[in-house]
């Protein structure tokens, strides 16, 4: 199935994070909102990785997304995580996290950025745009997200990816 | 013609400013290279606009992709530009140089950022990304642009363009 799908932020509402758990959200008067947004169309795609997903992003401090990420590897599915070495030492970065359940994460090692924003799901799926992964991106800025499973356009960024990776190792 | 092209950056060298020019580029000893880069075949792209040029980028400081703009916009093309407000107010930005020239230039009314970086030329091909029109994004940072032009990925940019246009309409 051709997959070609463009997500446009801000969302106007804040997406429930409960949704995505067993059974979704059981709050009887939740001050969030149950509609499909933006935010819970990416947790979808990033949600049907069986294998893989290699994200590489320059900054990552939401919450919500991070869990997401953290119950994938939980489930087994192999998370490489690549981001901004500064971005990474800020107040409010999910890397800790990250690294505390065992999840491989690597940095650059120049001043300047590690400025991509993209994931890869299943070495098929490719989402990419102008969204770093914060709050502000989801319910403050005008951003995009484009979904592809086009091969020509993933297949430049699977290999850009384990370029960098190699690239990052630590020490 | 099909187009899925992805250019990545940093660029190793600085591409030669010169080469766009009519004959090219006469220096004797040029400092700069002649090689293909990720921003000449950029500039290539965007040259190749013969009616329209929308551009939706969050900040815009290099002078080489201004004047590549700028020169489009004398040759007759409709330039339309889409910026953030906060980052046009920066020392650098080519936004006054734009708007002595002519080109229509508007931007968000909030502290939060207008982020996008995509181009559409002819509304028909998309380049889009992490890269922010800036000297860094070019030689320092890790950066993506996507260029497309499958109309199922293009049309909802030229929608969302059009939409975010019609609201930023000046006073
Ligand atoms: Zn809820
Ligand atoms: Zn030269």
């Amino acid at each position: 199935r051709v997959i070609h799908k463009v997500l446009f932020f801000p969302d106007a509402q804040v997406s429930c994070p409960r949704q995505s758990q067993p059974g979704g959200c059981k709050m009887r008067r939740c001050k969030f909102t149950h509609d499909t947004t933006s935010l819970s169309q990416l947790k979808q795609y990033l949600c049907s990785a069986k294998n893989t997903l290699d994200l590489c992003v320059y900054t990552i401090s939401c919450l919500d997304l991070a869990k997401t990420v953290v119950e994938l590897h939980q489930k087994g599915v192999v998370v490489r995580i690549l981001t901004d070495k500064e971005q990474m030492e800020q107040t409010g970065s999910q890397v800790w996290y990250f690294r505390s359940e065992g999840i491989q994460v690597r940095h650059d090692n120049s001043p300047y950025f590690m400025h991509h924003k993209f994931a890869i799901i299943d070495n098929s799926l490719l989402i990419n745009g102008s969204f770093n992964w914060t709050r502000q991106a989801i319910t403050g800025n005008s951003e995009n997200l484009l979904v592809t499973n086009s091969r020509r356009i993933v297949r430049p960024y699977t290999q850009e990816f384990q370029r960098l990776w190699d690239a990052y190792e630590p020490g």
